[in-house]
């Protein structure tokens, strides 16, 4: 456990609205609740925000996103990003919403898989499918090298500096990662079952070049059957399609074979559940059966509800004005329009529309 | 009557979902309805669309809608229109809907006050605070001259080319097309009532210029008092402050004072109203009291309601839903996402992701 991990778990880190889930839903939650003036922390287990839009499908278009008539999920996700940033939201990355406990003040506290807790009157589910699993590999003693060298998502790419990696795929994260890390490794193996990758033609082609400059190393077909180390990941055994298995040192395996989302322990938190969703009131402000807590976005269902991006940005604006009575009791909220009123950061930024000029000809 | 005018007249258009309000949120269900194989038209008392933002804040950015951190109204409005293009919208604009009937099949007649008739099973009400009308200057006699020479909102500048036009106004529009018809018109006389005026910068700025150059002729502070002319505009009387009237030779007076939204005769068509809006079932479909007529976007109230663009966007969505059923009774819809279907426009377009590339290395 690094430094920063152990300090964060004797730390409760306090927010208005704790959101579960940094997919797009969650994302423009923070840019709601900021502007009622309340201040939001994400949960995710993934290294990165974005939900499915950056985990699935980064370089693809979507159409139907109100007034894009064309916008890479990527692209998106940054936009998302850049609206939501005056309201400096915090993230807790690469970690799993594990368990939910109301306190007797009617507040909630979330803990993760890796121990960091969360406090919050608020709790907006903002889970989507769920949360992102890595589908791993059938080597019998894998989980004994998990972060010892085996890591199924790179969170951080420095980690690799001058290292032995292999990685293990056919898609666009093997092909995109073996791409990226061939700057910085000392030598990237790229390993895969087939003969034939399956990606975007970009990331087809450079793969391509860097084998011809020797810079990514291609094994096929061909699988990794065993892991050895003395604690941590020193070889793995290479089986080649009908050749026998040989060692090959490396500092680390990276099998990168797609992340599948679980609805997972959300599912024992006594919430209401209908066809792996969250049931919520839809006539009102996408409460869950427990008050307090919220579902919007993919995770939700509701008569009609539609799993599409857009409905999560409805939900969420709605929600938030249902959060905001929760943590200002009895306090009366007047909407302003962003481009009427402007938009305060929490950095101390202001948006405003530029004033109109009142002249006289001369 | 033009010609157009009267052609237009003894026809009825048909479409399957009829839109009254071509504000942001009727456009986007043009987009929506596409995706589902339905037509839609719209009707809009202004000679353009875009509701609101074209006609009160064309150039201010707004900062709420999703994924923009920024983004003029006025290009809201393009990018909407842009999106639904390849759904070819039909228009009825410059005309207010005036009457509703349920015909005995349960599809309805929407006829304008020019007389325009149209036919749908589905209506979709998207008014937002209602039919945009012209704030009129308190001159006796200015009914009579309406349309012949008289206009309150301008439909086709080619029709002043090499006119003399008297504007009055004080305010974005008066200035704006001051600028836009000096180019246009013969000869551009504006007036207004104070010596200030009220605009962007750059407008502000441009006036200037072009009064400079004499290419805008500037009244100030004045107002005109009265209309001459036998059936058309002939002269106008020219009142400045502590001065006596005179008359100035014109083909054209429009005075431009803003435009204000009535809810009008959408009141008046049985339809539950509440706080000046139509109160709509939001746990299902946004349907009104009347089965095949939804209320969308700001004209719309229910519990929770908030009249934000976004919130349009969401609700055309899943009315488009309901508007399926009705016209395809029995039919399953089976969700298909944008990116994973691509788009097929009914002008034989079609949009689509790139596909990704299966390829073994060399
Ligand atoms: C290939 C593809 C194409 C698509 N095309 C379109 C399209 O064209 N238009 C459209 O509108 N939609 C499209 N979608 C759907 C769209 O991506 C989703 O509607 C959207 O991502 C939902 O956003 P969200 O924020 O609600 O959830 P998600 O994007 O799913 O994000 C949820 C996040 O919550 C995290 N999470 C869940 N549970 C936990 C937990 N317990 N602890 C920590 N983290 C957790 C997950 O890791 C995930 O990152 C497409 C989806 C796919 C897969
Ligand atoms: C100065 C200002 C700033 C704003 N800032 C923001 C902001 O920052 N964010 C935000 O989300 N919203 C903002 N809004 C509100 C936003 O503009 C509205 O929510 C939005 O325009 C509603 O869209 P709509 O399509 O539902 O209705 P509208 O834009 O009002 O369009 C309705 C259209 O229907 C037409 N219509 C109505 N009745 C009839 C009839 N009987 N016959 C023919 N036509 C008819 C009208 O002429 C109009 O063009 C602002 C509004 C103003 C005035």
């Amino acid at each position: 456990m690094s430094l920063y991990d152990r300090l964060r778990r004797n730390k409760m880190i306090k927010t208005d609205i704790l959101i579960i889930g940094a997919g797009p839903t969650g994302l423009f939650t923070v840019f709601e609740a900021g502007l009622l003036k309340l201040k939001c922390h994400l949960i995710d287990a993934l290294p990165q925000p974005g939900g499915q839009c950056s985990e699935l499908y980064p370089k693809k278009p979507i159409y139907d996103i109100p007034a894009y008539p064309e916008i890479l999920a990527g692209d998106l996700t940054e936009k998302l990003l850049e609206q939501c940033k005056q309201f400096e939201p915090g993230f807790t990355l690469g970690e799993r919403a594990e368990t939910l406990e109301k306190q007797e003040d009617g507040t909630f506290i979330v803990t993760t898989n890796k121990g960091t807790k969360h406090h919050a009157p608020v709790v907006a589910i903002a889970g989507g499918l769920g949360s992102f699993e890595p589908r791993k590999p059938l080597i019998h003693n894998i989980a004994d090298y998990e972060d010892k060298g085996v890591e199924y998502m790179i969170k951080e790419p420095e980690m690799y500096r001058g290292k032995n990696v292999v990685i293990a795929g056919g898609g666009d994260s093997a092909l995109d990662w073996s791409i990226f890390l061939s700057d910085i490794a000392d030598r990237v193996t790229l390993v895969h079952r087939r003969n034939e990758f399956r990606g975007h033609l970009d990331s087809v082609e450079k793969v391509q070049e860097l084998k011809n400059l020797g810079k990514v190393n291609l094994i096929t077909p061909a699988e990794i059957t065993a892991i050895n180390g003395d604690g941590r990941v020193e070889t793995v055994e290479v089986t080649k399609k009908g050749e026998e298995p040989y060692l090959l040192e490396t500092d680390h395996f990276i099998p990168l074979f797609g992340l599948s989302p679980k609805l997972g322990p959300i599912g024992d938190w006594g919430l209401e559940i209908e066809k792996n969703a969250i049931k919520v009131n839809n006539s009102l402000d996408y409460q869950t059966n427990i008050p307090g807590v919220f579902a919007i976005g993919d995770v939700n269902t509701y008569p009609g509800k539609l799993k599409l991006i857009l409905c999560g940005f409805h939900e969420a604006t709605l929600m938030c004005q249902a959060a905001y009575q929760i943590i200002n009791p009895g306090k009366r909220y007047v909407l302003k329009y962003t481009t009427v009123a402007g938009v305060d950061g929490f950095d101390g930024t202001r948006k405003e529309a530029p004033k109109a000029v009142v002249k006289a000809f001369d």
